[in-house]
């Protein structure tokens, strides 16, 4: 298997020349509510042509992306977020509702237009309300013309997790007073397919459970990857789960862990592996395993009491059939609670030097955001800061660019919280206040984001938040328990070969401190990946060089107040 | 109670005098999801202001009414429909989903205004996708000064019906492939309560069911009616039922019918009375019973195999207490499918001679519109003149006054059906079309509408219907079984004390004659009033005078390609 590095380096050149043709990808897309059985139970889903998950995009480096979507829901507006592009030019088809543009109205048709100028693993999905939750998602692959490593063929993998109830009627839920929270998920789906009254996997376990009796058509039945013995596969895999932080495994194979959230990574092997909500990352493995069985490949919950069954399919080695169960029971996740395993494999993530390009080794600004559950008015909210993030009506993109300021609070968001605040305990007043400010960042600068975890409401709770950051990337230059230390902790910053992402997971009781430069002109959302908490207010906004965005459609603007200012009265 | 009668008469000129300053109220209202229980069952509810149902408005005729509506749904767009208010001059405000009006995006606030011109019993409910079924709906009361009749006291009784199963969900069934239909509702409601787990009347129930254990102060604990021996008092009633048709009693107590739909009638006694959803009275009730006893007042399921149980509350005669139970059984309905029972109570309904005035005794032109149900590319519809009722992404009220002749199938929609139709029979080509063409009437003209109904989709089936006419009310020329004959039925029209109304039923296989002058300058919705019905398209649009509508708010239109319209290029 090392020889799948030396491959690795060495395609290194074709990387520079993968300046191919490129082409116009288009795509029409209807978007419509359908009952849909994810997980063996009668359920809804919000399809896109009658497919759940949405139809996988494929594309080279440097295409165009061309989506005309139409929302045929019947009284709800659309968007759609693609994941991990960084719309260089484009700010206004990142897709998040009321920040970039405003929700496409039912009936009308939003044409997304956007370049995918680095290869990777992506994913698309709803961002507006919970429809995410609701089963708005989709792959989007962006291949180089030559790979940086060789593998003879490669798996797609889409990680999400499955409520019976609707994800309207847990949006009201979790918007009531008092709280009521939705509960763990009922299943773990792998590309859009999970199973609740049965399992794959009933031999080998130790509670009560019919085998899954399966003719393999059933919306639920599990995707079968079929290998072949001794040949490499590459896995893309990425989470767009509402609430669970996952962990990965395929049942005796090592894994080496090559690409983070479309970015190279120098590769690692593990035997299983976390992934969070808002993550994508490439894998290879071999099919060095005795060729006579099948395996498992398994998902477990992390971070949270496991309340919901592995999702599984089998790796299935060809000839043998499809339906012969493994030998041995699914692969065991490593404790829920065990954080150092968890941060343990987020430490072992580096950028891969030569292909991965270096940080700033200054900042010019740092802001702290502290991560609080709280309470307004007797709802349980989320804050950074204390303000407890609701979207305006008039999307940020419109407002700040055509300097519309009573669209939004524009004051600046604080830079910071009180030194004096005892992230081990909950807070002493829990109140916080609603806001919706934006952190104005000035253009072409480099800005450090220190995320500093908390004590939640509850004694002795502190929870897991994978942050995600729409437009760019950033450097991970470092994790660390407790409260972040100006002196001590940014000597100890990797300014070395920190990877790139654009999601990254700060830890119960810990902090992450990130780097990314204000060089892409637009309003983008940073927030927990984690549907609930972003619909509770786990968020800020930043904007930067909004001055230089040229070409907004104006049907990304028609709402609010940007939607007054065009108006001329023609009564 | 004779001598109630006199008293109607006698008060005549004041009804003539009643142009006493006319006074502006103004409401602020927030639309939220809320967790009620309207019948003891936990669920959820579309509040007003934290209220189900929404408040209730009193008027004085003359009043204007400003309504500013927060749309503080999360991601649904949200309308108010005013039903029974002419809109004379104020068309925009009809509160029409896409006929009169853009939906009001999240997080935005709509006014409307509008003059209560017509003393009346009215209601207001959402007409977009199913909001009314969510709970959506309130009493709307304009007063005379002097009213011309007497009473001593009145209450106010809104009828509806609920599901367990959200009204979100139950769109999204019927718009399954294949169909899923809702089925009947789990309880009735009576100004908002009603009890499923247990019965006000459980000692007099055939089946084994609990008698309610209630305080009061539950959120289905039914609204007691408190009266006082020996006195008059006045129920106005209306029914925003999503499904069912209903009868009224009050158990011992003749009532006697004055008012329907905001119109004097001639009045007349009954047992008890049928109400379609879309309809309100007022009925006149003395309380001439025995003072030591309780009474019911129950409502039960009409025209559909009732599987529901009674609505009940109780006539409380002070000084009795709330929660004696009456002597007897709540009064038994008259049997779900005796039509010639409803039929009898239709023809008893004429124009109050003097006070009601008369139709035109000629039409310019008549219409014919066949209801029955379709097929469309495997999904289960309604169709009038075989066209399925889909409403277009602009407001008809702003691409007809501005001429925008791409919003919608400007060809016009069939006048009549085929003289060989046998509506006896299942269609014998159950595909239908979808459509959105408009019914341009000549401004000022008198219009028939001649409503044809006919046998559904399965053999043996025609089901109630109740019409509703947006923007005027119409007189009812009369009823017939079977189709209806150009000559004879015509012949038979009564023309010399036809009723007023905004709402009327058609029968299962017959025909329903209405008259109205379209003089009301905008674009109007006539259309079946029970929800799932119009959602599947069993409805039709009028326009008259569009040219002489002014004023209009830009906001109304500020979607589809009226917003298109609007928008000048600012980039």
């Amino acid at each position: 298997m090392s020889s799948l590095l030396g491959i690795f380096l060495f395609l290194y050149l074709f990387l520079l020349l993968s300046s191919i043709s490129a082409k116009n990808r288009e795509y029409k897309w209807k978007v419509e509510y359908m009952h849909w059985c994810p997980d063996g139970v009668d359920g809804v889903v919000i399809s896109i042509n009658g497919q759940f998950p949405g139809p996988t995009i494929r594309a080279i480096v440097g295409d165009t992306i061309f989506v005309h979507l139409t929302n045929n829901l019947p009284t709800e507006g659309l968007v759609i977020h693609w994941h991990g592009i960084s719309q260089i030019g484009t700010p206004w088809a990142d897709g998040a509702a009321l920040i970039s543009q405003c929700p496409i109205n039912p009936g009308e048709t939003f044409l997304y237009k956007f370049k995918v100028d680095k290869a990777g693993t992506y994913f698309y999905h709803g961002h507006y309300g919970m429809q995410r939750s609701a089963g708005l998602y989709g792959s989007l692959i962006v291949e180089d013309e030559k790979e940086a490593f060789h593998y003879d063929e490669e798996f797609n993998l889409l990680l999400s997790d499955w409520w019976n109830k609707s994800s309207h009627d847990q949006q009201i839920d979790l918007s009531s007073k008092p709280f009521r929270w939705i509960g763990e998920p009922q299943s773990l789906l792998m590309n859009g397919r999970g199973q609740f009254n049965c399992s794959l996997a009933a031999q080998f376990s130790k509670f009560p459970i019919h085998q899954c009796k399966l003719r393999g058509d059933e919306q639920y039945a599990p995707q079968i990857f079929n290998v072949h013995p001794n040949k490499t596969y590459r896995l893309r895999v990425a989470s767009t789960t509402a609430l669970a932080s996952l962990n990965l495994a395929i049942e005796g194979h090592k894994m080496m862990v090559v690409e983070a959230d479309g970015n190279y990574i120098q590769p690692f092997f593990v035997e299983n592996m976390d992934i969070y909500s808002g993550e994508s990352y490439s894998i290879l493995f071999k099919t060095d395993q005795d060729p006579s069985n099948n395996y498992w490949i398994s998902i477990s919950v992390r971070g949270r009491e496991p309340k919901t069954p592995q999702g599984l399919t089998i790796l299935n080695y060809i000839p043998n059939f499809a339906s012969k169960i493994p030998n041995s029971p699914p692969p065991l996740a490593p404790l829920w609670n065990d954080y150092n395993y968890s941060k343990s494999f987020s430490n072992k993530i580096f950028g891969l030097m030569g292909l991965s390009p270096k940080p700033p080794t200054r900042q010019n600004r740092r802001i702290l955001l502290l991560n609080t559950q709280n309470r307004i008015e007797g709802y349980t909210r989320w804050s950074i800061n204390n303000i407890s993030l609701v979207f305006p009506t008039t999307p940020y993109l419109g407002s700040i660019k055509h300097g519309i300021n009573n669209a939004f609070d524009t004051k600046s968001p604080p830079n910071t919280f009180s030194k004096n605040y005892n992230i081990m305990k909950p807070p002493p007043n829990p109140n916080s206040t609603y806001g919706n400010r934006v952190y104005m960042l000035k253009f072409n600068t480099t800005i450090d984001i220190i995320l500093q975890n908390a004590n939640a409401l509850g004694e002795n709770v502190s929870e897991i938040h994978p942050w995600h950051l729409h437009g760019h990337n950033f450097w991970v230059l470092g994790y660390g328990d407790g409260k972040f230390d100006h002196k001590k902790d940014v000597e100890k910053f990797n300014l070395k070969n920190p990877p790139l992402r654009n999601t990254v997971v700060i830890f119960p009781y810990g902090w992450t401190a990130i780097r990314f430069v204000a060089n892409n002109p637009g309003v983008w959302a940073f927030h927990c990946h984690i549907e609930p908490h972003l619909h509770l207010g786990m968020g800020v906004v930043f904007a930067e060089g909004v001055h230089l965005v040229k070409n907004v459609p104006n049907e990304a603007l028609n709402c609010g107040l940007t939607r007054k200012m065009f108006v001329k009265d023609k009564h």
